[in-house]
């Protein structure tokens, strides 16, 4: 049953190495028409979708899936729609393939420049939300990669569905149908396969929770672009202006609870806590954040718990927060480099000089001066898409568009030049 | 003993990581008046290098040491001068420390951009050469990142006297001495301990043979930026002058033969094998070069002794080339997809069509158009310096500056804003 399991990934392997070196050929129309066409089958499909979603959610139900899961699996219009609408963005996004940047002409008489190229071929592991099949293919293909996917089981038919329309889209297009391959056994050794077959795929990008990603990279010899943890500081310096730094930090940790870009730390210089943490209290406690805070915090907020030492180095994902007063800025940052995961931090104040520090000195994927940390965030950055969010420093670090699935050759162009 | 030297390892990962918090704050005056003194200080201590430098000579020589490997190990005035102007000319190149990119308004009203930093600790283990321990220093100081040094024992008293310098110079312009660190045990297990150190060891650039970074890539869990071999190929096409393919040809295999750029295969189209081949044949035999063909091109040149399928997936780094002629582009980027090692290959054409395809389509770490593959090289390329060459494509392809040695992070500027 292994063996049979390797050469089934063998052969998804061979697959996508061929239809990446065709894919890497493609040119942006036919890549542009593939998604239109892909966007065209989900909607024309709609019907055959809801009907596999709806076998994966009474499994789900006679499985005691929780209603959250239950949601997150769900497909209904409204998200077909939104999926179709999706793949029809990233055909609007700019290809990144075959960018040339800085061709210039050296001493040897050579031109050297350097251009944008696909990596190859990307293994994305998910778990239950089936969009995820759509979206990811989407990125993989705009980028000029080849992609395997492997979904959760709960999911399957809904992601096998889903992939009949990718391919069918591939295939109008005049692109390799392999180019989308979704993983056909939920059996968990073909993941363990799929992460060690570095003949055949270039990086992973595994979406999911902490304990899926750290279990994956220690066991992968293809490269991972992860996403760990993200614990996130707001600094409210000495300088702040208060009412940006209540408004901010209000909106860091409670415009949405579960994210990796909510705050999960509140920072205030000795200065400033005064007139910021009773009114911060009271907003906190309105929405039922609760408090854990340091002896300094607690005189301005009575009913704050006492922070334990874990709690600086926790990511709560919930209506917890924990708040420090420090004597400044040098404290924030030593406090930030020992317990930071280095995901996004963000400073108050209205000084130049320490705003020019922390941007400098503070060691993370984003580094934010009078925002909030919620922002960080490929769509509200500008790349149009987003695949993960990296914590890693090497490749791609914070949010991942179409560029952080490329990678760049050098060119050289030459008239019959010789190195003496 | 192993107990030992994990706790002496651990304290250098502590105390390089301390000291790379320092070093990415450092300004670019600072790094350079380091650069300058640690280039004074080898000067100055001539004499010094060239006792410690004998005491390893001595030593190779009583352990048998062959002479190629002697005369890399040795250290006289003018190679102490050479790393010292070494040192200076990095010292003039631009600090790549805290550029920014691209920062441009959002339509919430933050800026977004990408701001350049150090790596932090960059592990590097090397082989005999003791220049690479000035070298390797200088360009891990000049990104901002602290180095912990691990040389060959053979040049343990060079490595040493000359890591006292750079030391030495740190000190002077007011950084820290831990900044480079030099293992000080030639037990194997400190590099055990080394590639293993994530916690306090960014990336790893092992210098040396194939087998040494094998060996490193497979048993790290510090990401590695890794050169392994190079298997480069020059294509001389239909529409090629022949003049020029001949030039190229030939300069690309014997300009030098032991380098990692060095042409190993020769792909011919067809109708210009009997233009090119002969000559080539002549020159070739006059250089010692010995040729191993298909069965076509043994019949321009007859001399040369068949080719077997190994040859093709060979680097020879020797006086040998292998020559196969191919129906056309077609085929000869097919080899090139089935045997090259990825690092550099080279069309000679006149035809814009078949030049643009291979520049598109080729999928190696440089591809040129009418130029030697001994080219691809860090200078050459205007880089300024050069750590390595990298066989991977994340992160860092081809040869390695400054560059890769640091990475990006977003800043996002805001006044307050919060996310809706």
């Amino acid at each position: 049953m292994t063996e049979d399991i390797r050469a089934y990934m063998q052969t998804l392997g061979q697959q996508a190495r061929d239809a990446a070196r065709e894919m890497a050929r493609a040119d942006t129309g036919h890549k542009n028409a593939a998604l239109h066409a892909m966007a065209d089958a989900l909607e024309e499909h709609a019907g055959d979708l809801k009907r596999a979603n709806a076998e994966d959610l009474e499994n789900g139900r006679a499985n005691n899936l929780d209603a959250a899961l239950l949601d997150r699996l769900e497909l209904n219009d409204e998200r077909i729609q939104g999926m179709a609408a999706g793949l029809r963005q990233i055909a609007g996004l700019p290809d990144p393939v075959g960018a040339i940047r800085d061709l210039a002409y050296r001493p040897s008489g050579i031109q050297v420049g350097r251009m944008r190229v696909p990596l190859g071929v990307i293994g994305i592991i998910y778990e239950s939300r089936p969009n995820v099949t759509a979206d990811a293919a989407a990125l993989c293909l705009k980028s000029g990669n080849a992609a395997i996917l492997r979904g959760g089981s709960e999911a399957r038919h809904s992601n096998a569905a889903i992939a009949d329309c990718v391919r069918a889209g591939l295939e109008r297009a005049g692109l390799p149908r392999d180019a989308v391959q979704v993983v056909g056994t939920t059996d968990r050794a073909a993941v363990g396969e799929l992460i060690r077959m570095d003949k055949y795929v270039d990086v992973l990008v595994p979406r999911g929770g902490k304990g899926l990603i750290e279990r994956i990279t220690a066991e992968a010899s293809v490269p991972v672009i992860k996403h760990l943890d993200g614990i996130c500081h707001v600094y409210i310096d000495d300088d702040a202006n208060p009412e940006k730094a209540i408004s901010v930090a209000y909106n860091a940790k409670t415009q949405r609870l579960g994210t990796c870009n909510t705050m999960e730390t509140l920072l205030v210089a000795e200065s400033m806590a005064g007139r910021v943490l009773p009114e911060l209290g009271r907003r906190y406690r309105e929405s039922e954040v609760e408090i854990r805070g340091c002896a300094q915090t607690r005189e301005y907020i009575p009913e704050a718990v006492p922070a334990r030492d874990e709690d600086w180095a926790t990511e709560y994902l919930d209506a917890i927060v924990s708040i420090r007063v420090v004597p400044g800025l040098d404290e924030a940052i030593e406090h930030i480099d020992r317990h930071s995961s280095g995901h996004t931090e963000s400073i108050l104040t209205e000084n130049w000089s320490r705003a020019q520090r922390f941007l400098r000195e503070v060691d993370s994927s984003s580094v934010m001066v009078n925002a909030s940390t919620r922002f960080a965030d490929g769509f509200e950055y500008g790349l149009g898409a987003e695949i993960g969010i990296s914590t890693d420093k090497l490749h791609a670090r914070g949010p991942v568009g179409l560029e952080g699935l490329t990678t760049e050759k050098f060119i050289v162009l030459g008239d019959g030049q010789i190195r003496e």
